[in-house]
């Protein structure tokens, strides 16, 4: 991770922009272009670039439109890997299934769409996450205390006289190639970042639920950041969706900037 | 659920046939075809429509080939709706993130390609699942307990004293149109059926894990079947890639009538 320190210490952000693009949100001038969601990604990664460190597309938004969204999202991580090679990709999937099956998905989000990271959900254990963990260079980002208010139903649920997530945190630090995990924590637990970093002191934590789902970001990096700074924020909706109008990639531009110089007071 | 008992009453049969269908590992003579995914799956269905109540796309096997694969998926969706639309559709694709975007799933499953269910993964809560059951007349099938070995890293744990499976078994009884989950148990563990039947005696179970896995199919119906029967038993490799020659539908097809006329001794 040495890579991600270099360019959170190079940009002073930790910010990364989640680009969840949907077609009834975005300006009505764009719905002309042949193809309108890569038109909006492309306008909001140019926007955004100077201040954004990892890029995040939720593959739901995508899905949403079939082979057309597929191929929105094929462009958009080919756009990324092209013009700014050095920024971090997530497929924010939450993929995860038997063995052989959890390969096919690491091979998609992996090789076919080179994305530097997939998110994976823990529920089905060790051998649905290590086929993801076998890329090398890549990282899985594992589920742990997620942002909604779902996660109260079982994520915190004590186990051994634990929470869930911390019994999951604890158990994956034993899989193999372990070193490629990172975590997703909400930002509106925040609290919690005190005990994860316990258990997890070296790893990266991608943050989402600041800002649209109410996370602070000062209680987030004075609990959160480590001796890489070891997070990842991110906002999806606060930037993507600021303006409606034509201005929305200044608009982003702009949410982004604000973000990055909030995120620049907590970076040495 | 009174149609899929109907149909299981009248062919007699459980089966599931799980289209895990993988570029590598079918008939070489396929591979001229413009789409040989839909191609292997429209012979697949054909040979084995008259012993199968449903059908079980794994969406890892689509999503491994990008835009085409999801075009061979909505080829196969679209064909089994328009020729055998009594049978039960899966789309076997473990989703669930917050409430907005598992809304963005349940659209893009059950509108745009229209499966009658999908897989959904738990870990996240309500809020995760709650959109998918808001689709009317479509089910939702929670991961309960898996087949593979990962399923006791945390599926079986205890919490407050049941493990972890129990918990999320009883908890997704109290969420909104729960009359439509339906449970994923896999047949490695048939023994657990006879306690997950006491949970949810009405509810439909989806078995994956006989054959390849090993798991029993008589066990699986004496301690799982209910009222309705309630059983969906999947096959994928033991049916589908049975003969690896041009007969391979053929041999498909005397695959799926042995277990048809295995489980019709189960079925009154």
């Amino acid at each position: 991770m040495k890579q991600l320190k270099k360019l959170i210490s190079d940009k002073k952000s930790l910010l990364c922009v989640g680009l969840d693009t949907d077609m009834a949100k975005i300006p009505a001038h764009l719905l002309k272009e042949e193809d309108p969601i890569f038109a909006f990604n492309k306008a909001i990664i140019e926007a955004t670039h100077c201040f954004a460190v990892a890029y995040k597309p939720n593959t739901a938004f995508y899905e949403a439109y079939g082979e057309r969204g597929w191929s929105s999202l094929k462009k958009t991580i080919a756009y990324l890997n092209e013009y700014y090679p050095d920024i971090f990709t997530i497929a924010d999937a939450k993929r995860g299934d038997i063995g052989n099956t959890s390969s096919r998905y690491a091979k998609a989000f992996f090789e076919d769409l080179n994305f530097d990271s997939v998110t994976v959900a823990p529920y089905m254990g060790k051998d649905s996450v290590e086929p993801f963990l076998a890329f090398k260079d890549k990282y899985t980002i594992l589920l742990a205390l997620t942002s909604n208010e779902g996660a109260y139903d079982f994520q915190t649920q004590l186990v051994d006289g634990e929470p869930l997530y911390k019994k999951i945190l604890r158990t994956s630090l034993g899989w193999k190639n372990s070193e490629q995990l990172m975590y997703v924590v909400g930002a509106t637990k925040a609290e919690y970042l005190k005990e994860i970093r316990q258990i997890v002191p070296h790893h990266f934590l991608l943050v989402p639920g600041v800002g649209a789902q109410g996370g602070s970001l000062e209680e987030v990096c004075s609990y959160g950041m480590n001796e890489d700074y070891g997070l990842l924020i991110n906002s999806s909706r606060g930037i993507i969706y600021a303006s409606e109008k034509e201005d929305f990639a200044e608009v982003a531009a702009q949410k982004a900037a604000e973000l990055q110089q909030e995120m620049a007071k907590f970076i040495k």
